[in-house]
């Protein structure tokens, strides 16, 4: 899938009916991350507002109840997914108009919209693309263990376990790259990121022998166009269910730096809690030994959410103890800033031991 | 998939044109290890000759140019794939003969059968059934880290490398636990292995996320019906293609102890030959620190493939080496016995550093 709509400029409209913003990651994402312009967000339970009233980081964009009553857009970006993946039939006439309306319609549902008959026709009536972003290109195929070739230094979020921000992390450290006049891509590996990147091979999708072979394909695709790529990391390497997947990017992306995901205070797999998470220390040299004999890359800094954290002076020590843990700097990129990871990134070196950096700039 | 075909007793075909035995895995398999009785293989050029001329290993099976020669039989089984997996249209006057005598067809390619207009026509039209067993079951999920509870002792071939023979000494140490008396089990995780078993899903087929719920699904389905269970492994942990595999069946098996599987004389990755394969050690400690935060398993003993070396002397030296490094028995399952490997299983114990043994029973 080619780079194109990276460019940015749409005006689009995001549905997350009943769900803005705390249930509604893809939209939130969207909202901060886009290249392109979101006009207008559809919640019926929450029209009339807007968006940075609910979330003081999200932009002035205004919620309405329906597709009707959305300004002039280009697509319509399905926003929520409901657990497996399916499309609710609520949606349906928002679909429809904005078909009707010329809009491009883009999901990432694992019900695929191409493959409804009614939109189907729909789309071809009115001349518009139904773009499913969980399903995989058809032309995918094995690794071929070139994507350490590229002129980019390649950076991958790994991470402790899944829903750490490892998608989060990628995208703060591209928008931190970019304001220090660094070239830098971002290559998605999940819908959400897919959705806001506006192109990208959803990995947890495609068959299992073509995981890597994925991920090199983005690599190969714009690696000689960037400084550095941020490759969004999936899962973690020791994940009862979704190793595979971790596995496979990991050395996929032969990446040269990696950055260790966490969440501050989480102990068990989340949604498999009687499997605990490993020391810190134990993920750092898991992941550089698996990594080394396809690609040497090195754990150079750390990300760690503290949402759960309320006081700031208790995130920054948990901070200070996460990068004591790793032997490297770390932050939280969100609470904080991505300054000390970026540092790392570029400087090349892991810190000594014990002079680890915590996030400095924000709070 | 259920494990019903497992019982054999069917009359089978095995199509091998131009490739008996050498370059003809599945034929082979199949002649070696299935339940079923094999009546004849196809191969128009080896025809009037029979498989044991070939490899004193096998059965004394006629081989016949076609179809039309061969006996009376209840399945058809493609038991070649060209590179790609396709289907080469010389093969299909077989299959339509096939058909038309009633037979099953069972097919491992990437093209399936059951999608080909002809032979899905001419198959309703005899009733009988296409059944390619790459094609995934539609129903597979997530695992659930469930695979520790079945009554089984769970036991998973890993390896150095792709093709150093982790389904043969699966099979074999299958076949010498129930020479033993125990109830052993076989899970097959590719194409050769489930035809040889008549069931099983193809791992490297099944969508990324799923690959570790797929092996999970077959250990439930039969782990309570058995007392060990012997996974058919996939790659290896730092494959630079095809680790996603690996990593997915490792969590998805949960394996009690594992065999670690290496062809003597290997050094660098096959088909990937600028990526040098880790000293033996690492992969024991990298495959046993993988798996440990999913369950505890250990490297109970190697399997060394010898067919490179001519001398058996030479060869009982090399398995004597690997199972130095290895820090534990090790043997050929195939040039000489599995008896090694499997004491080192049944003990449940790894044999104390230096105290190794070879294969020590045939030759």
């Amino acid at each position: 899938m080619a780079e194109t709509a990276d460019a940015g400029g749409e005006r689009v409209v995001v549905l997350a009916h009943g769900k803005f913003p705390e249930r509604a990651k893809t939209a939130v994402g969207v909202l901060k991350y886009s290249n392109d312009e979101i006009v207008a967000v559809l919640d019926r339970d929450r029209a009339g507002t807007v968006a940075s009233g609910h979330r003081s980081d999200l932009p002035e964009v205004p919620i309405v109840a329906s597709m009707a009553e959305a300004p002039e857009a280009d697509t319509l970006l399905v926003g929520i997914a409901p657990i497996g993946g399916g499309f609710d039939e609520s949606w349906r006439p928002d679909v429809r108009t904005a078909i009707e309306r010329g809009c491009d319609v883009v999901a990432g549902l694992h019900y695929f919209l191409s493959e409804d008959d009614e939109f189907a026709a729909l789309a071809d009536e009115h001349g518009v693309a139904l773009r499913d972003v969980r399903k995989p290109d058809p032309d995918l195929g094995v690794a071929e263990g070139r994507s350490a070739d590229v002129d980019a230094d390649v950076v991958l979020t790994v991470g402790t376990d899944c829903s750490v921000g490892k998608m989060t992390v990628s995208l703060e450290l591209v928008e931190a790259a970019r304001e220090r006049g660094i070239d830098a891509g971002f290559i998605p590996t999940g819908q959400t990121g897919i959705m806001i990147a506006g192109w990208g091979n959803p990995i947890d999708r495609v068959i299992s022998d073509f995981t890597a072979g994925a991920v090199e394909e983005m690599i190969l695709e714009i690696g000689d166009d960037h400084d550095v790529l941020f490759v969004e990391g999936q899962g973690s390497i020791v994940h009862p269910a979704y190793s595979a997947v971790t596995c496979g990017i990991l050395h996929g992306a032969m990446a040269d730096s990696l950055v260790l995901c966490h969440e501050a205070g989480r102990e068990s797999v989340h949604g498999y809690e009687s499997f605990g998470l490993p020391p810190v220390p134990e993920y750092v040299d898991l992941y550089e030994r698996l990594a080394a004999p396809v690609h040497e890359g090195e754990v150079v800094a750390g990300a760690l959410n503290t949402r759960g954290i309320d006081d700031d002076s208790d995130a920054r020590a948990a901070i200070e103890s996460f990068a004591d843990d790793l032997g490297a700097p770390a932050a939280d990129v969100v609470r904080f800033d991505a300054d000390a990871i970026l540092d790392a990134i570029l400087g090349g070196e892991k810190q000594p031991e014990g002079r680890s950096a915590s996030g400095s700039g924000g709070g």
